[in-house]
């Protein structure tokens, strides 16, 4: 399947790659090609440049946000979450409307310190900005629950027995992301109902942060267990 | 040991007898005695009345927030977050000054309708309202992720490999609440930190939620995993 993906942070790069190894045709987006690959600064997690990244995965394409949008018959919001719906902006409705947009972006705020807190919580949520901002896309939210490697491959974490969620108002959006999840090798996909469950799932990240600072690492994940 | 538990709802009465049951001496609290046992009205979960659960759990003493407090050399808050503050006022700073508190009471909002949201959240915590409020307490807040018969017996899921979190500003406490925690079964203790992580525990809940919908029932839990 052709996919758009935005953003080329952690995420983008991770997400991007894996979908071209699983046989995808990839874009990801960035606001100005020429500028991220002249950047010098290195990823905070892999301490890579772009340029040395994509160097790596030349197979992944890179344009702008409306170019990667534009590409995709499904796109990827890896962007930050508070660049989101700028970012959903420039890559421009005519570019997603009528897709589905795989909502990754956590609403983090990084103004009050550390850890983050969120910049909407608890009776709204990033997805439903992102749902209420672009009407006719196919919002889904997933895989903002854990760290970009485990969302790639969860078989990084206890053999791959623990949970990812989605939500979204549309049941074929829904189908579909679910179908990506098991390629990446997601067995237990638990579907928590609309896109105001993104509540559920955004909010957990305090909780996901203050895991990582007793653990240690950001490799771990939650198993729903019953 | 001494206990006090302060709420006779489904988790004051659950974590009463389970104290009890594990050899403590426990007596539970709530604001008026005499309207307690005269009360007709079912409990939401168990359908049973407070004198019926009583009559059935006679070891488990009664009394008011103040006594029950009074009693315990360790006071367990089982109160609905809206009135825990009042609660604990009732119950009174020189029965409470000093003591470890278990907080597992969690800032639920239901008027906005359902799912509940929370009435604290993000920024700030009802575990750190109640440590501010009464700054002599050691507030522990733990067992606020899960409902109260797993709280009480973790093996009720998954062979009781799932995890509890607390945390706290009081290290002592912190490992007297652990001790206790294991006696209840629990193996995977995870402590978050001071008691700010109470963000994060209760931010949980709005996802608890969701999770309790989606599987329609709420003897689950989440196990961290790596």
């Amino acid at each position: 399947m052709k996919v758009g993906v935005l953003g080329t942070g952690t995420v983008g790069r991770t997400i991007g790659a894996r979908l071209v190894e699983l046989g995808h045709d990839v874009k990801i987006g960035t606001r100005d090609v020429a500028a991220l690959l002249a950047s010098t600064e290195p990823n905070q997690i892999t301490q890579e440049t772009f340029a040395d990244w994509h160097a790596k995965n030349i197979a992944v394409g890179l344009g702008t946000f409306a170019e990667a949008a534009e590409h995709g018959e499904l796109v990827v919001n890896a962007t930050n979450g508070a660049g989101s719906l700028e970012a959903l902006r420039a890559a421009g409705e005519a570019n997603l409307d009528g897709k589905v947009l795989v909502d990754i972006a956590n609403p983090l705020d990084f103004s009050q310190g550390m850890p983050p807190s969120l910049f909407v919580s608890n009776t709204d949520s990033l997805g439903e900005q992102i749902q209420r901002a672009f009407p006719q896309v196919k919002v889904v939210k997933a895989l903002n629950t854990m760290n970009a490697f485990v969302m790639a491959d969860p078989s990084l974490v206890a053999g791959g027995e623990h949970t990812v969620f989605l939500c979204g108002n549309d049941e074929e959006a829904k189908a579909q992301v679910t179908e990506i999840l098991r390629s990446f090798g997601w067995r237990d996909v638990i579907d928590l109902g609309d896109i105001t469950s993104a509540r559920g799932t955004e909010s957990y990240l305090p909780l996901w942060l203050r895991v990582w600072g007793a653990l240690g690492t950001g490799t771990f994940n939650i198993a729903v267990v019953q």
